[in-house]
């Protein structure tokens, strides 16, 4: 395999496949297939964004793929280089379209129309939807497996407000959902202002959730618009409110891709494969019967699944006859597996279990009656493991800026005050090929812009995903 | 409401967009929205297809929605109209594409080719994998809600064997899954196996489950196909067999859709509204306050609600407060929730709650330590009443024919003696416009063909949608 640390790219490439999370060989580029590891991972974390949002008294809905070239055209509005990003139907069957579609790149255009027509009055509000779905964009760039592809799973929620402040409150409540997503995924992040050139096209600001991987790169991972009104004027979403005047209704979005999965693949794997975190682990505990011939092990294995399912625990055995115990050692680390139990003639003639965590080394043997709260402890243990790590990785990754100097010669992202022009920022991406991401959201911290020496805030620069 | 009896057809367009299922202004021609309470249907049912199809050992996986030219060729070899069902991408933003690609209709052609680079040997078989995704076909007919749309949800299980004999056996595990779903759909249905020009392009052989809507029409709802190696030769989808030789693979499909939420709506429905089978049902029990000043009704029905959760149990409290309990009630019997808790002031004095079932009147009143008991009874009185009730109807609907003009009289479905030849059920057809469904599986029954007298089996003859 190869050697994170030293070509992350590479390794990043590798270990996707390897770990049987994709398979990138579909003929079409920036299109890939999930394999059914993959998938899970997948679906599990669908699983907790559901519960999350539902419990947030979002409710979800499932828009049509397609999305006529007049729909779109209010966005294009807001947005030129959009059209440029669209794959677009031009023939059903032999026939010519009359109209062509394209397919989703996001789904405001599809919604907004359908939102016009459920919103009459305040009683219909908040109306406040998502949905999880996958999107299309032409990506001329060069593709990688979740960080930038053509076709990639997506999470959408879109708010409909009274008012500023009510949106507002929303985005309060999206910040919620995403703090424990992240708590689940394992992955720290910081909450950027985008800068105005940079915010979604049409919102009113943009809030981003970026990351940073092993390369030095920040990862876009979650996204947070205020759009105000300029979408529901264009669209002519209006309710009446308790005066019996028309208004505009207050919007809002949040949006989460598979990049997500890209993220805790690069950031927790290592030398050895992947890490996956407990909570969307397809297999948290994996259990090998050593091959005795005093005692059935594979029968004892199975107990011990049968013991831990019951409890919860997504626990499975290995019970392939063709592959020695060290072989499939490594075959579940690389995979990620965080906890493995090792079942030999001892472990039968005892009652009790080996238990060994992906990321420490050493190992414990419990009785059966402690298996339960021992295997329990130990995802937990893997969790706070690997946040830790992933905490301190990215304090490390972060340098605070002594100067420009400072901020040029370390490839990787700055810290550092800008005043908010963009010719300052346009002066530190020409120099250092990092761009803005924005003022940081959770400090407060005010100092002289780096470049012009101007009064400024703390923001972040860096090279991007 | 419409009557069902009356015209079933306007009855049927009304109810799926008033109970909440759909909605159908989206301005796309057989593209609908799935909004929140429908969607919940549809993904109940996505997880009791994953239960089952995981303990069958089928794994799931995601294929990307597009499929080049090149790869859809070798399928349309096969069938020479199937290129006029297809939407085809032309564009990627303003650039024509080097080559034109497809919306997948099915997955045949995105598949096999990955299966050529994943099967090598014996011991890569069987591989059994399915995907749960939205299928485009590029629909000239009229569209109707779930039973005909041009983007609709799909289960397509995939297999490959060592030989023709494992394949069949799949095909017998493929029937179980679909019995367990058809018993949660409480939606009968007859095994046909499909003449030899209506078999699916490329199959040996195409078995399919039908069942009958009270318009007299047959829908097609489950799709079991044995493809032999007709796929595997053009794909070139080979195994090194234990002898060292090379040998094609085996393949089976098994294919079902949302029309399956058609055939729920339309077969249990009533002029109430919708009926819903209590396993797919996403609010199981409703409990309904009726507001009074002596008891706190309201707080009362959330402690049932609690209660009832933390059984399992889908259970919600309807607290909007500008509506009456009258209205509420029809409400719900309009969205099909099986079984309704009423909450007065008189329950909250005794500690007890009322049950009513949407399917028979009368309601019983019981004590707080039997409610758990009492309302999973009558979540099972529902689930038999509403099986019982579409049997029945289904046994009604399909006439036995004494001869041709029985058969021709009777507009609904015809069982009948058939030769086997396309002559005689093109006759048929001509007088009836009831096309042959093919030969009923589950029974052996030999008698001589009603056209043309010959030696014949029992057959089906039904218009369809």
């Amino acid at each position: 395999m190869e050697n994170k640390k030293e070509n992350f790219s590479e390794w990043y490439n590798e270990i996707v496949e390897s770990a049987g999370l994709i398979d990138k060989r579909y003929p079409i580029k920036g299109m890939n297939i999930w394999m059914p590891y993959g998938l899970k991972v997948a679906l599990n974390f669908d699983e907790n964004v559901r519960r999350l949002c539902d419990a947030k008294g979002l409710n979800e809905v499932s828009f049509p793929l397609l999305i006529t070239r007049k729909q779109l055209n209010v966005e294009f509005e807001h947005l030129k280089g959009f059209e440029k990003q669209v794959f677009w139907i031009t023939k059903g069957g032999t026939d010519k379209l009359d109209e062509e579609m394209s397919l989703r790149p996001t789904s405001e255009s599809a919604m907004y129309p359908m939102f016009a027509m459920w919103i009459r009055t305040h009683g219909d509000l908040p109306l406040k939807l998502y949905q999880l779905v996958s999107v299309y964009r032409y990506e001329t760039k060069h593709t990688r497996p979740f960080l930038r592809d053509r076709e990639f799973r997506f999470f959408e929620a879109h708010t409909a407000h009274r008012n500023y402040q009510e949106a507002e409150a929303e985005i309060v409540e999206y910040l919620d959902i995403w703090k424990s997503l992240s708590d689940i995924l394992c992955v720290p992040y910081v909450l950027h202002r985008r800068p105005e050139w940079d915010k979604f096209a049409g919102a009113e600001y943009s809030n981003a959730a970026d990351t940073f991987l092993p390369s030095n790169r920040s990862l876009q991972v979650a996204t947070f618009h205020q759009y105000g009104t300029n979408f529901s004027k264009p669209y002519d979403i209006t309710y009446v409110n308790e005066a019996g005047e028309k208004e505009y209704v207050h919007q809002t979005t949040y949006g989460m891709s598979s990049r997500l999965i890209g993220a805790l693949v690069g950031i927790h794997g290592d030398d050895k494969g992947l890490i996956l975190p407990p909570d969307l682990a397809p297999t948290q505990v994996i259990i090998i019967p050593i091959p005795s011939e005093k005692s059935d092990t594979l029968k004892y294995s199975m107990n011990l699944e049968k013991i831990l399912s019951s409890k919860g625990i997504r626990a499975r055995v290995d019970s392939r006859d063709s592959y020695t115990p060290g072989y499939k050692y490594n075959d579940w680390e690389m995979r990620g597996v965080p906890v493995r139990i090792e079942v030999g003639e001892r472990e039968v003639a005892a009652n009790t279990a080996t238990i060994a965590m992906r990321v420490e080394k050493g190992k414990k043997t419990v009785g059966l009656k402690d298996l339960e709260d021992s295997v329990r402890d130990s995802l937990r243990r893997v969790k706070e493991i690997i946040t830790d790590k992933a905490v301190k990785q990215m304090k490390k990754i972060i340098k605070e800026a002594a100067g420009l100097n400072d901020l040029i010669a370390w490839k990787g992202p700055s810290l550092s005050y800008w005043c908010g022009l963009r010719e300052c920022s346009d002066h530190i991406e020409e120099k250092s090929e990092k761009v803005c991401l924005g003022y940081r959201i959770d400090v407060e911290s005010a100092g002289n812009c780096v470049v012009c020496g101007k009064e400024g805030r703390l923001a972040t620069f860096s090279r991007t995903y």
